[in-house]
């Protein structure tokens, strides 16, 4: 009789600049079909890897949590995050693992999101955070923005800060979603934006932040908000800002036992 | 009658992953050839670029200096610094231009260069990191290390830590060279090497830095150092630390007006 499957839950972070996103795509090198190869190469089993959500190709995650489950896969925790590691590229670090009970599931189970994005503003941005934040140098009235960042807070129908579904795609069943925290601040040279919510419609971030900036060219106002999340329409916003910015920081679960993640053992 | 040429000072920020050093090479991308070739192509004239001394492939700086000999340039400076920018890669960065007196001289007016080494020391690295330290999560008698660092002050022959030179390359003059100061220090997960002096030969940082890590490791004893030095000989040292934990942070020049960066107008 065969032994019974384990749940496994990972908590990873990436360099988004490496990858075309999270999700698997035929020819392509992504992130979930990056660590399912280095799991499937440890257990000698083909192994489906379920993130919390998907990201972007550029956006970068500092605790994207995934589950799967493994059949053969023995080996203790601690050397399975050890072997992972050295199997994968260092664009992608596995910084936790823990068993779970079996039907843990970490699209669903997740409480919130939260999502981080840097604005660098000075004249001329380092090197070495070319990759790793979005860099514009030209004026902004930040305080505008700073003073409509939290009308996006709240339950709305957010289909006006969604990417437009592909040709063929299907459609999602609702555009509804709730931001528990919309906060834009300065630190230092950058400008922060961060979000928080239950979950997020494709590009939703990146086009709520797309506005913002709009905001502090001038061109739209925060009192605006309303009327475009009413129109329901993805032309009544404004643009998507570059990936490059953009971090998924956190992941909450409800069993929280480590106050630093939200994750048991993670 | 031609005009005479202005001597312009740079400072500049570079990401060493990207380039195949500071030194141009036939055929390979390096960091004087991409800024000469941006020099080139706002001047209209060839331009020779002169560093304070050369970096080696992979190793970054935050604070090289170069000058250069320009005969038809005569836009504003800061609107070259933004021209030469615009025509770089973003893994170079021009953070100053001024005007210099003729006859100012890069490397032989630098009256000392500061390097820096990271060690990550965490058994993680964040992929953020991965090109900017060199992870080393193995134990290490830090302690040993920290001692042992200062023995490398003083004016010593550093034969035993230089690079042997290439087959028909020219043996430089002299091998004695004068370290400033040379520290070892913890900063949270990072072990920091911090070593000043008035000039270094080729390999030298990472090759004090790879007889500290052999000391770490517990195959050599600080106490040898005066007997390796004395030794004038690479075998009787220890192996060449890797290039991405090294930055080159600052040149420092006699007649300093601006604090920070020790270079009048930097």
């Amino acid at each position: 009789m065969p032994e019974s499957p384990r749940t496994l839950r990972l908590r990873l972070s990436y360099d988004g600049s490496d990858f075309h996103g999270w999700q698997v795509q035929p020819g392509l090198t992504t992130v979930q079909q990056t660590v399912q190869d280095a799991l499937a190469a440890l257990s000698g089993e083909p192994v489906h890897l379920h993130g919390s959500g998907r990201t972007d190709a550029g956006v970068h995650a500092l605790a994207q949590v995934a589950h799967c489950e493994v059949q053969s896969l023995r080996i203790p925790l601690p050397s399975l995050q050890r072997a992972l590691n050295s199997h994968l590229p260092a664009s992608i670090r596995i910084d936790a693992v823990d068993e779970v009970a079996a039907g843990f599931d970490a699209r669903r189970d997740a409480v919130s999101k939260l999502y981080r994005y840097r604005i660098w503003r000075d004249a001329v941005c380092p090197p070495f955070l070319r990759r790793y934040v979005y860099h514009h140098p030209y004026p902004l009235n930040e305080v505008a923005m700073v003073a409509a960042a939290p009308r996006f807070s709240g339950s709305h129908d957010f289909r006006s800060f969604a990417a437009t579904p592909a040709k063929g795609a299907p459609a999602v069943a609702t555009t509804v979603r709730t931001v528990l925290r919309s906060e834009l601040h300065r630190q230092g040279p950058e400008l922060v934006y961060e979000v928080e919510g239950r979950g997020f419609l494709h590009h939703m971030v990146r086009n709520l932040l797309g506005f913002l900036l709009d905001v502090g060219r001038g061109t739209r106002r925060g009192e605006e908000i309303p009327t475009v999340l009413a129109a329901a329409n993805r032309r009544a916003a404004g643009p998507t800002a570059p990936a490059c910015g953009l971090y998924l920081v956190h992941v909450r679960y409800d069993h929280n036992i480590d106050g630093k993640n939200g994750v048991h053992g993670l």
